[in-house]
């Protein structure tokens, strides 16, 4: 053994006693005499005191040991005379004896310090540095804890966590698949799965009663910022459960997750929302519900007023600020700076001041007080309050709204950092349409489960169909969900010739469920969490890349491995398969 | 809910309730006027019962549910006239007063009982039928628990779960790399990971101090039997720690895991052996010490007799049996076959019987009994024993000794079931002459570190050093290995200069953990397990395939989902390769 403690245990019930320690040198510090050196290792700091009378080889040792060296000290715990109370050591020192040194380093690229002065590209480099500062090493201990009462939670309630494979078959419906070429089959590919789906459906047919797995996942998209290619699920199923009995489950899970990590008792079940009042109210499936300001539709009360914007427009909404009339030009002008990015895409933003003095709006050439005062009505606001009104096409302006609301929650600090809001979103559309390709696509996957009231809209009005599907929300981040799954052979049929499978397609694509569902397939049903982003939101953080000990960029690039990187000729040869560049070959 | 009970639960204590219970029907037995069907769950079997008299409809209704129907049936729980005392639920059964039909089920294409008729490759088509028969069916929830405890050992030991990624860079040394084409970067690839073991080390350096992982690795070989091609791994690594510190805490877990799972209790410290004692006293450096019967070395006492096989030999060994001396002619014969087959590959067998009437050999016609009786000495046999004696080249002969000695462990009854036998095999050789390629390889990995009272003979006589590795071995299977890591930059070079690395190559391979190493790495070292051999042993079983849910066949096909497959020239034209077969193109 190399030391008798860790950096992060000694105190005062340890003076006197010979210690010995290892870890590396955050820094150093000569103050006269005295040369100080704060040890650090994974578990906390130790200050180590060396005296340049009692003895000036060692310390003068220690003078030369610069920044992450490795060290191991041997010496006496003391009392300190300055003690520091912000850490758990603080008490105590080392007076050192015998300084080893483990290993050397050279001068790190940038400073090891919660703050640090490295740019984002050189940190992931050198990720394996980073990873020593602590803002970045907690959240990775977050992350194993988070697991740790994942597993804990859901084993007490019998769920059986089972690995399901990696190398697996690629299906063209649902996102582009990473591919494996065989070399013992040449000319044929397995594929990483974008999720475990069909086959936690094939344990429940299995009869495993409640499965789940933290399984990472992968999907070749173009990555928008805060996508990886790799991700990780909290991947769960049960049978003979209905939607509701899913959703008690997985709260169970959150209660227990916010507990034990956080310390907070999420008080009351949680709401449940049906997708089409999201819309309607928050201009999103996501709603951040830590505060009100609801969209209210003003399309019929501003009609017919000859405010061509409101004329021509599908759709006019509002939001209702409180207290914010007194918002100054500047305000204004930021707001509608704010929805005109060409991310949130609106024309313009109208805006009414609902001041003590009276009602006053940016369309008092088109509309009276008493339409403004209707508005106001409408939108629930009282004097004080700004109202904020955006018109246009009905989803982009329902989104643009959702936007702006979020804007304005930020401002008024109503997104209260350590609050959670959790949400069930229920009652999903089944189906979208897909304009390009002419079909319908499953907006979850073409296993879920029609509401059975909305099993004879299937095919005479196909969109409106509700999903018996969900997605549990908190503070405007999904971070999962799931569906009660299609088990009767005879909808899944309907659901395949709804979205243009014929039933060979099916066979090819689906034929090992398909082929499974005839032997007695439960009533089934479950949920998927983004890991990486729940631990995120544990960490009142926004990136997962930090949650991840070594995430890829925006590109898809590891940096510190240098790869995706070419491969051996030896190597293609052996897998049969050649390079070819488009427009050459 | 479905239900209110599972078939597992029900007992005297549920008598008169009303109770509502889903599964699968295991069978029905029509007996006079009573059907009884035996419903199935994941937790049990609990038995239904319908009455021709007072219930005809319902009675009628039973009799036509077949095998693995799914039912919901709801009814009253009464007492057993008949008690089955095999079974928890055997003292009580459901007079059914409801029953609906969830889904019906084909006939299966094998029976779904703990003996069934299927064939192997029926079995795995559809696996998903094979995981209802209890006997795969535990051996999953066995693994369910082993990585329960494993986690739960690990981390009350401080160790940090931490995800690696599995979209890595490929490295030529090792065994063949499973690869992935990047399509965002055409013409390069990942790779995926045969394991993760420069990105543990790396989190060492990092400082996580002890870091562990259930993780998926992959390795792209001609699979023998019984290996896969996916594989799980119980990965863990620590810092500031020596060769015993890292075995003391894995024995810790292995007294865990046999406690937990197991309820027995491995008594005192697990034996260490280095490798040369294993090779010379079992032939093998994964022995089975359960039973004794080392190999002895006659190579020297049976020379100079005339007897051309054992002069012409390196190497002349010898086991004996005890209490075997009254062997039959045909019982000899089996064995000297056995001896025989291509995959042990001895020449012949030569035996020696020590007899209450006096000894007897089979090659009496060069050899006096004065020297049999001299071998009898050297292998401390006794009166009533049996020895059985092979010779040629040192390490073919020792591995048949080996086998032979596995062969008489199996017919003397020596290796009992739940008996287990633990066993460090210590002080591997660093390197292997590869013959063919003309260089040495690590025979652990390049990051091995020698012994280092071993370290001078790193250039002078490179065959002869140690590495300070181990691994676990129990009943003669190796479950794990590992070793103490290189963290000094010279010695890291040096092992590469005897690679025959130039430090380009090393550089281009490794470059990110040499780097890493730049940087105040500490001493660490590490091992890991395989966890689906390990679970095995736990269920008693060789093969590994039955312990993974959804398993490759020996072609590294999944007959299931049936794949590897072929994709879309879409995808191929995205990723920008092509399908290139040998001698085309």
């Amino acid at each position: 053994m190399y030391r008798t403690h860790t950096c992060g245990e000694l105190n005062m019930s340890h003076v006197e006693e010979n210690v010995v320690l290892c870890g590396w040198v955050q820094k150093s510090r000569d103050l006269g005499g005295m040369t100080f050196i704060d040890l650090r290792d994974c578990y906390g700091i130790t200050q180590l005191v060396f005296d340049m009378e009692t003895n000036p080889s060692l310390c003068q040792q220690a003078r030369k040991t610069g920044r992450e060296y490795v060290v191991q000290a041997k010496g006496k715990v003391r009392e300190r005379s300055n003690k520091n109370k912000k850490i758990t050591t603080g008490e105590i020192e080392i007076e050192v004896l015998e300084l080893n040194i483990l290993n050397k380093s050279e001068i790190p690229p940038f400073t090891i310090e919660d703050e640090t002065d490295g740019g984002e590209e050189l940190r992931m480099k050198y990720r394996y540095l980073d990873l020593r500062r602590n803002p970045v090493k907690n959240n990775i201990l977050l992350r194993h804890k988070m697991a740790q009462e994942v597993r804990k939670y859901l084993d007490s309630r019998q769920f059986i966590e089972i690995e399901t494979p990696v190398l697996i078959k690629s299906t063209p419906e649902g996102a582009r698949d990473f591919v494996v070429p065989s070399r013992m089959q040449p000319g044929t590919f397995y594929a990483l799965p974008q999720s475990p789906q069909t086959l936690k459906q094939l344990l429940m047919v299995s009869g495993f009663d409640r499965y789940f797995q933290l399984v990472k996942c992968f999907r070749d998209e173009d990555l928008r910022a805060d996508r990886q290619p790799e991700f990780s699920q909290i991947d769960c199923e049960m049978s003979f459960v209905e939607r509701d009995d899913i959703l008690d489950t997985f709260e169970g899970l959150a209660r227990h997750l916010f507990r034990e990590i956080k310390g907070i008792h999420l008080e009351g079940q949680f709401p449940k929302m049906p997708y089409s009042e999201a819309i309607e109210k928050y201009g999103t499936d996501k709603p951040d519900i830590r505060f009100n300001m609801m969209i209210s539709d003003l399309t019929q009360a501003v009609k017919g007023h000859g405010f061509k914007m409101f004329d021509d427009a599908e759709y006019t909404g509002a939001i209702c600020a409180e207290g914010c009339s007194g918002y100054s030009r500047k305000q204004l002008d930021e707001l509608t700076e704010f929805v005109r990015k060409p991310q949130i895409g609106a024309k313009g933003l109208v805006f009414v001041k609902y001041a003590e003095e009276g009602i006053k709006s940016s369309v008092d050439k088109y509309f009276s007080a008493d339409d403004i005062f209707e508005w106001a009505d409408i939108v629930n606001a009282k004097k004080g309050d700004l109202i904020l009104v955006l018109s246009g096409e009905k989803i982009p302006t329902l989104t643009a709204l959702s936007e702006l609301r979020l804007e304005m929650g930020t401002r008024l600090g109503l997104r209260i950092k350590n609050q959670y809001a959790p949400l069930w979103i229920v009652d999903f559309p089944l189906l979208e349409w897909d304009k390009e390709m002419n079909r319908f696509y499953a907006m979850h996957h073409p296993f879920t489960s029609p509401k059975p009231e909305d099993l004879d809209l299937m095919e005479s009005d196909p969109l409106k169909v509700r999903a018996n599907a969900y997605d549990l929300v908190i503070n405007g981040v999904e971070i999962g969900g799931g569906s009660v799954r299609i088990h009767d052979a005879s909808v899944q049929k309907l659901m395949f010739k709804v979205l243009g499978f014929s039933e060979e397609e099916a066979e090819a694509q689906f034929g090992f469920l398909l082929n499974a569902f005839r032997y007695g397939a439960p009533p089934h049903g479950g949920i998927a969490f983004g890991f990486d982003r729940w631990v995120a939101i544990m960490g009142n953080q926004d990136s997962i890349r930090d949650f991840i000990a070594f995430p890829k960029n925006n590109s898809g690039r590891d940096v510190m491995l240098d790869t995706p990187s070419v491969i051996s000729e030896k190597q293609l040869e052996e897998l049969q398969i050649k390079i070819s560049r488009k427009g050459k070959d």
